[in-house]
């Protein structure tokens, strides 16, 4: 079949393209994708336009072509001030070209913060909506921590965990990004325009499909691939069985990407999918640091976990914590006895009483030897 | 040096002789050992009251030897009903011998369970004395849990989490075994004197040093490698950052044998060992059938968790979960809108539709699609 070209149809503006074909697919829809790279966006059309696309591929696009007014996306994107970010602009995302064919065409993008520079050091903090107040605790920390470290916070602006990711950075004044399900003016869900207004005023949003769509189910699943795909690491910190945040695990795990998931109480429902994640091998995560380890892999001093303070016996020697186990705490006793005791030679425990007083941890008078009273040394 | 051999000295008597050697060395003397491997028991010691032995282990079996009363020893033990059980006993624990020089030469040992039988399928359960409500909570619901399927769950006897999974075990007539780091007839906290003597009563007690030995901090730190060498697998439930727990959980890898730790609260103290261990790749556990997998490793089906209840869409495919989507709730739309809206053409949405049909999730009506109403399928 062959038709005429439609009168919108500019075959030298890619950018305008490829906004056309987010309009006429849903995310990956890897066959668009693959003449789109063989053919440019705008050659692709042609092909398409004119009836030399596989009659499989161009009976699914044209279902949407009927209804099509390239006009309308551009309007509905100029009210609400945002952008089209497409492969080849300074802003486009490089992270998200590992997605191979499964990138998105192009992307709808509103907020002061550049993709390019936000994806450079990311995380993505996702979970349940049904959180807990521990769930949503843990993730305000964890956010305000990526924040003070420079991270930007990735999530999807759902309740729960996810408003508490970008609200946490938000409060410090750090980057986040959220990525929609549905069109970037129709902010979902409802109950976070707030949040998601303030992430417009503050950070970047941005979605795959065009001004005026809705949030489908199917929509869920592939934004989740772009969360996974834009962030350096993902963190889930509250998940129920089968749920929305271990698929993105899962697409970060995909791409390479590391995965880790915070613990909780083995008793709350809330925590048994990060704990399914735990047991499927992702790393445990409990602070910023070790979210920043996840982040940064060879800045390991990022997770190095402060020590507590040591007891002075915690780094004696067998034979040395043997005789310092000896040693009487009242009046001391003589070398034979403490031998004895111990169950060692006498010349091994005079050179191990040698190194205990020089820590401060023995004591001796005339021939008896004792602990240190505490504090002592 | 030679020396007459004492009046004690009974050349035939190999169990005597190693209750000997469990008195005049401290636990893990790895000399003793080869030669008590090497002569036998009873041949070690006239090596050694010969003169026979090196100079250096002489000396520190020497300084034992002054006070040493063999018929005092023996009656503790019968005072207290308790038995010598050594390698070649029927009873003698087989997975001790995993533990090479370091097996204990004797083992001092009170209670009816035999110690062959309760070592064949168990668990240490192990963990901090200051441990939480939800530490001690989950522990008694792990141990009960593996009683109920006849795994002995060996501990410590300390304060805390050992403590509970003695109880827990007890509480339901379980196989349980604990090992002291001081003798059996000095049980050892004094305030656990009552959960003691029911395991006593109702399970097996065991020691690798002899009656009226004190509990050293070095004798504790090897006798958490008996712990883990008894059990099959060795599951930490609370630990701090430093813990006896996680050298026991140490040792237990060190073995070879499957180690787990039981996640909590990232915000809680209590569970920074268990959270370092399980960033150290130990196995996250959860319940008492991922405890069962861990000591049975082949009975996978042990720690197959429960499905939640699926929704009726978890299990479609992309292109059935798009037009499901695309369905409208209310009085349904034509096959063109549907494909429309999914971004399928309309050969693939009619084939959907007829599985979803199928599946009791769409209806049709007329030329009308629409989602099934809730519980018509």
């Amino acid at each position: 079949m062959t038709a005429l070209l439609p009168a919108w149809f500019d075959p030298g503006d890619e950018r305008a393209a490829r906004a056309v074909w987010s309009r006429l697919t849903e995310p990956v829809d890897r066959q668009a994708a693959r003449l789109v790279a063989a053919e440019g966006a705008a050659g692709a059309l042609r092909v398409f336009l004119s009836g030399h696309a596989p009659a499989d591929d161009s009976a699914r696009w044209h279902a949407r072509l009927a209804s099509f007014d390239p006009g309308r996306d551009q309007a509905a994107l100029a009210r609400v001030g945002g952008r089209i970010v497409v492969p080849g602009d300074e802003e486009w995302p490089e992270p998200l070209d590992a997605l191979g064919p499964g990138r998105p065409l192009c992307l709808w993008v509103r907020g002061p913060r550049r993709l390019d520079q936000v994806s450079r050091r990311a995380v993505a903090l996702v979970g349940a909506r049904a959180c807990t107040e521990y769930g949503e605790q843990v993730t305000r920390e964890l956010a305000v921590g990526c924040a003070d470290r420079g991270i930007t916070v990735v999530s999807g602006a759902a309740f729960g965990i996810d408003a508490s990711a970008h609200a946490g950075a938000l409060g410090v004044g750090g980057p986040t990004a959220a990525v929609l399900a549905s069109g970037v003016d129709r902010p979902y869900p409802r109950g976070n325009v707030p949040l998601i207004e303030r992430i417009v005023a503050e950070g970047v949003l941005v979605s795959e499909v065009p001004p005026g769509s809705s949030p489908t189910r199917n929509r869920f699943v592939t934004r989740n691939r772009l969360i996974a795909a834009l962030a350096g690491a993902t963190v889930v910190v509250e998940a129920g069985w089968r749920s929305g945040a271990t698929i993105t695990a899962g697409a970060a795990a995909d791409l390479g990407r590391s995965v880790g998931a915070v613990p909780g109480p083995v008793t709350s429902p809330a925590s048994v999918g990060c704990h399914r994640l735990l047991r499927e091998g992702v790393t445990c995560v409990t602070s910023p640091a070790e979210v920043a380890e996840l982040v940064d892999p060879l800045d390991a001093a990022a997770g190095q976990q402060l020590e507590l303070p040591a007891r002075p016996y915690d780094d004696l020697s067998p034979t040395d914590l043997r005789v310092y186990d000896a040693l009487p705490l009242g009046k001391g006793a003589p070398l034979p006895s403490i031998a004895a005791v111990a169950g060692l030679d006498t010349p091994a425990v005079l050179a191990s009483l040698g190194r205990l007083d020089l820590l401060g941890l023995a004591a001796r008078n005339g021939d008896a030897w004792r602990r240190s009273p505490p504090g002592a040394a």
